[in-house]
C-alpha cells in the first residue's frame, strides 16, 4: 500500500535473529514474553525522565533504551510477519479518522473525549 | 557504520510529523511525555495477552498495537536525531560483550547473572 | 462506607513520609512522576517473570518489588489523602457492575466484550 | 518486626478473593499474569498524566486506577502470603542503607549514582 520497501528494516530484523539464534534464545522469545521484554524497556527508557525534567535526560542511554524497545518490536513484528512500513502507514490513515483535523486540532484529548 | 541507509524509516518519520502537525501537536510531544506514550502503548500490547497465551491474542490489535509503539519510538527518536538503524546495529553490538555466545547460549539470564 | 479503620496503612504511609522528609524528596514527589515511578516498578516486578514461568521467579525480589509499588501507591494516595480501603471497596462495588457474576463467571474477557 | 497488625488489609484482601471468587477467576490468577495486571493498571494510570502537568489530571479517575493497582498488588503478596506491612517497613529498612540521608538528601540520583 505505501510504496516503501522496507529494506532497511529487514536487514536490522535479520541482525537480531542472527544474534538471537546464535545464543539459541528462540526458545524464549514467544509473543507474549516478546510483549513484556518491550514493556520492560519502554519501562527503562521511562526511568530516564523520573524526577526530573526531559533536559536533564542522558541521551546516550535513551539512544540505547530506544534501541532495546525497537530490536524487540522488530523480533515481535516478524513472529507475525508484518510490514514495518504498512502498519504504521495503516495506523495513520486510521488515527486520522479517529482524530479529524478539524477536531483535534491544538488538543491533547483522546478520541472518545474530542 | 551500518552500510544500511535509512530511506524507508524516515519517510515513516515524515509521514508521523505531517500527521502530527496537521494537529498542532508538537506542543505536547516533549520527549519525558513521548517516553510515557511509549510506555502505555507498550501496556496496551501487553493488555492483548493479559490472562490468556500468546496463540490466543488478537493478531489484528497487535498489529496496531505494534504501530503505535513504533511511531512514538520514531517521534521520539527524531527528537535526538537517531539514526534508527545506527542505533539498533550499535546496541547488538554493545548487547554482544555482555552476552558472549559461550556463556549466553540457551541461558535467559541476564548478564550480570551468567 | 467499609467500617475498616485505616490505621495500619496511616502508619505504613507515616514511615514512607518520614523516610522521604528526613532525605527531603518531597519536592520530587509531585503526582505525575510518582505515577511514573508506580509504572517503572511495576515493570521491575513484571522482569522477575521475563522469559520463564511463574514458578521460576525469585519470590524474595518478588517480595521487594511489591514493596516499591505499594510504597509509592501510598505517597500518592496521600497526595489526595485518599483513603485506601474506601477506594478499593469503591471499585470492587463498581466492578461487580461491570463484571455481573452470570455474565462474567469463568471467563477472561474484558467488560466490553462480555 | 513492626507492632502493626494488617487486619485493615486483610479484610480488603478477602473482600478481592470473595469478588475473584464468585467470579471463578482464581484460575486466571497465576502469578505471572497478576503481574502483568498491575504493570497494565500502572499504565493506565500513568495515561491519566500524559501531555498534561498533574494539576490538569482527572482525581477521580486517578482513585480509580490506584485502587486498580492496589487491588492485584494485594491479590499477588496474597499468594506468596507476604504481610503487607511487614514487606514495606523491610524495604524502607534497606532503603535506608541504600540511600543514607547525609548522601541521599536532596538529590534524585539513583544509589549506584550517589
Amino acid at each position: 500500500m505505501s510504496g516503501i520497501t522496507s529494506n532497511d528494516i529487514e536487514k536490522l530484523t535479520n541482525a537480531l535473529q542472527q544474534f538471537r539464534d546464535e545464543r539459541d534464545w528462540a526458545q524464549f522469545h514467544n509473543p507474549k514474553d516478546l510483549a513484556l521484554a518491550i514493556s520492560i524497556e519502554a519501562s527503562e527508557l521511562l526511568e530516564l525522565f523520573l524526577w526530573k525534567d526531559a533536559a536533564s535526560a542522558d541521551i546516550s542511554k535513551i539512544r540505547e533504551e530506544l534501541a532495546d524497545i525497537l530490536a524487540y518490536v522488530l523480533l515481535l513484528a516478524k513472529v507475525y510477519d508484518f510490514n514495518i512500513a504498512d502498519i504504521v502507514l495503516e495506523k495513520i490513515k486510521k488515527n486520522a479518522e479517529k482524530y479529524p483535523i478539524d477536531k483535534a486540532k491544538g488538543s491533547s484529548r483522546k478520541y472518545n473525549e474530542l
